[in-house]
């Protein structure tokens, strides 16, 4: 196999980068995972199919990747003024419910949508919540180094001494100078220094359920501090990968690199990776314009934009289709295609596997050709940059070779067995381990009831015209599945076997 | 419905006493979970289903329920004598792992092993991890009581101390007199002041993984703080009721009742509640005697002691037939009947919903009598202490009724509309909402494969006989799944709509 090395774009230099981790055979890969104050919707599925495509391929590679993504539970302040409630305590105040039940109830359904997209389990996923002593004392390495202060009680960083240092703004390239013109004025009362300095632990107003003791005051920690505290616990001061949706990386990520300099004067990632955003209709989707769907939403169909319920396999290869720095834009047409699609793939995948190894025959050379290049192509793709796009355009070459195989268009033996299996190996590899498609089997209770249902039919026919060796076929066929068919006074109708 | 008021057995006084909640609706309920360095058995299994058939029943009966199961993530240690290794930092060594990472491998098995046998999901779920500080907390609380003692970093509970404020041992039955004959003489060398006392916290061996900074040492706690921390941070000083395995009972749920009273001198539970043990063959079970079976084992069939595999519905109607204080053996011929009886239970709820509301005819009333009395006796069973036995025996009243009108052997006019809407009525509310029995439909794939294969035999034979209007509504009936029948060259096969 022809494998060209992976190559990444790295966001800190704006170029495509061969990926070389620094302990091979490991890679830490760190990813930014959800905020659970409520369900997550498209964006954050194009983040975590795009990383664990990612981690799917970097395993593939045959690397031994400690992947991390962390759950948000508490500290996520409503405006990025670190002003406003925590969102998780305001929610669990309004419903009267302790705030570690909000956080354990999007959890679960977070990670149900996880699973149903597809999605490997990270291997580690840390709750901010339970990291508070990780992140007190990152705090407090930061004010031993001059580049954080205390203000009644909260603490914040430093953002103007430390750019005397390091430039802030390395990451999505903003110099401190345009940053400071573009915010306002600090009108005296505030706790901040700067308007650009970012909180690093917040003390909490009496009314706030969420606190924890520090050397500063009863309160939480600021949102950015949990990242750098739980990423370089489990993976290292440096470590190879950080990924996230593009919106993080101002301030977010930005606050990352800022924190573990000011800590540990070591730049936390060699490699920033940013999946682009989802649009609808060209426009950013976003809770406060109205156009927000969540992924529960689309796979019961429920939400005035969609006219169809979206299974999580049409999702995720929605998602695949694109390049992860491309914009994706959704639209119920362009769903409805990805799920025509998938549904392509997969009966590909089916036909694939039935077909028999070929006899030895007239081979076709042209046709050997094709097979071996969208095998090429496949593999490239991935190793430029993920682009998945052309790794399914040459799955679906294939897909046309297997199908005419399958309808006998083309003759079993115009393949030679060496390129068959090569065929069948990339085509496997690539739908279930790479791109992680599955077979969706429908709502599992609605088919057995209505397959049976037919059955039925077919069994009451063959009664009646005194077919008793179908009758027989029949029986013994649904058995084998625990199904008794039983003919009673009210009709026939079947059992699970006792 | 004459439901009679709740009544459960309390530990601390060895007697049923009416349930009443310390502030109605509301009711506090912690559960000790797993230690996750390994995949759950029988005996977990039986805990959970327990725990979760009390929290159905009073969701039932309209509590508001706060369930809380915890998730031991570190310190408990491999011998009650507080020595030895911390256990998942172990097999977190000995497989060059994080032991965060065999935390969240074995936490997700048990997560889904949780779902496999319907149990519902606590609303919190707390990591001993997650709440170190809030276990700090209380163990300088002790301190400050005079109740525990530093020594060489570690920190010990003084047992005999408490003893002359509290009797130590109220849980459990036992004097302190009995305990201090049974226990060995320490040897001076070590850092108790009686081999009695237990850790509240240890100081880390250089290559313990697991360590956290405290006013003490580097270390981590000890096992039993953790529930008395989490609890207390929960539910509340005091709380209703606490439930557990019997094996719990002591030393650990009498250390919390230890730790409560030494830190805020409150007991910290009104109701103690514990199950019973599994037996294989009469014995314990337990990983050293060689006769310990996981979940994941049972629902595979994998393990020298099983002749089949057993669904996690078999296990679930396994562990409800008996009471949760009684012993339950396990035997392949006990599980089997239990299959079985889960069977015929789920055919009677298919069996029920089709049967049609009684037209007005000849009333039967014994028949009427005796669905009555079954319906009482259900819940009359639940109520005393919840004797699931007693209300299954109930159901299988029911059932004999429902089948006996499902095949035409009583008349369906001989029920009462009012009795029929009641037996219907119960039956389901047991069925699936108390016992959380559910319908297991099979391996989705294997039995789609299966039943299109017969479908597809039927299909082949209409249209050899050239019945046009059989093989339409073949085609009509599994297009409604999104299936399509396709003749090619090749044979008939069927491919999902695309």
């Amino acid at each position: 196999m022809t494998e060209k090395p992976l190559h990444l774009y790295n966001t800190l230099n704006r170029t495509k980068e061969k990926f070389t981790p620094l302990n091979p055979p490991f890679v830490g890969l760190y990813v930014c995972g959800p905020t659970v104050y409520g369900d997550g919707h498209l964006g954050h599925g194009r983040s975590a199919v795009t990383f664990d495509l990612l981690y799917r391929y970097l395993l593939h590679l045959g690397y031994k990747v400690r992947y991390v993504r962390n759950i948000t539970d508490v500290g996520h302040l409503e405006n990025d003024a670190d002003e406003g409630e925590d969102k998780i305590a305001k929610k669990a105040r309004l419903e009267q419910l302790e705030p570690m039940e909000v956080a354990q109830y999007f959890t679960q359904r977070y990670q149900e949508n996880m699973r149903q997209l597809n999605n490997l389990s990270p291997g580690i996923e840390p709750r901010a919540t339970g990291h508070i002593i990780e992140q007190i004392a990152m705090i407090e390495k930061i004010i031993k180094n001059g580049l954080a202060y205390e203000s009644n009680g909260s603490v914040y960083f430093d953002v103007l001494k430390y750019n005397e240092q390091k430039p802030y703004g390395i990451l999505s390239g903003r110099v401190i100078d345009e940053l400071m013109t573009n915010t306002r004025e600090l009108d005296g009362k505030e706790e901040k220094r700067n308007s650009l300095d970012f909180a690093l632990w917040k003390k909490a107003s009496p009314e706030h359920i969420m606190r924890w003791p520090s050397p500063w005051s009863e309160g939480f920690p600021g949102w950015h501090i949990e990242c750098s505290a739980m990423s370089s616990k489990y993976l290292g001061e440096t470590f190879d990968i950080h990924g996230g949706g593009m919106d993080l990386m101002f301030p977010h990520h930005e606050c990352e690199i800022a924190q573990s300099n000011a800590s540990n004067q070591k730049d936390p990632v060699k490699l920033w990776m940013h999946n682009n955003m989802i649009t609808v209709n060209g426009k950013k989707m976003g809770k406060s314009l109205g156009n927000f769907i969540t992924l529960n939403e689309f796979f019961c169909g429920d939400h005035a934009l969609l006219t169809q319920a979206f299974s999580p396999m049409a999702i995720r290869f929605f998602i695949l289709q694109a390049h992860y720095r491309s914009t994706l834009d959704f639209s119920n047409d362009a769903l409805k295609a990805a799920d025509k699609a998938y549904k392509r793939i997969i009966n590909g995948l089916r036909n694939l596997r039935m077909l028999q190894v070929p006899e030895p025959g007239q081979i076709d050379a042209d046709l050997e050709k094709r097979i071996n290049e969208a095998c090429d192509l496949a593999y490239e793709g991935m190793s430029d940059d993920l682009n998945s796009a052309v790794s399914l355009a040459a799955l679906f070459d294939l897909l046309k070779a297997i199908n005419s195989l399958r309808s006998g268009q083309i003759p079993s033996g115009a393949l030679s067995e060496k390129t068959f299996a090569r065929m069948k190996e990339t085509y496997e590899t690539f739908v279930l381990d790479i791109f992680g498609l599955i077979e969706e089997k429908g709502r599992t209770g609605h088919v057995l009831e209505n397959l049976m249902e037919t059955i039925l039919d077919s069994y009451t026919d063959a009664k009646s015209r005194k077919d008793y060796a179908m009758v027989d076929r029949l029986r013994a066929k649904v058995k084998q599945e625990g199904i008794l068919i039983k003919d009673s006074k009210t009709g026939v109708h079947w059992d699970y076997e006792e």
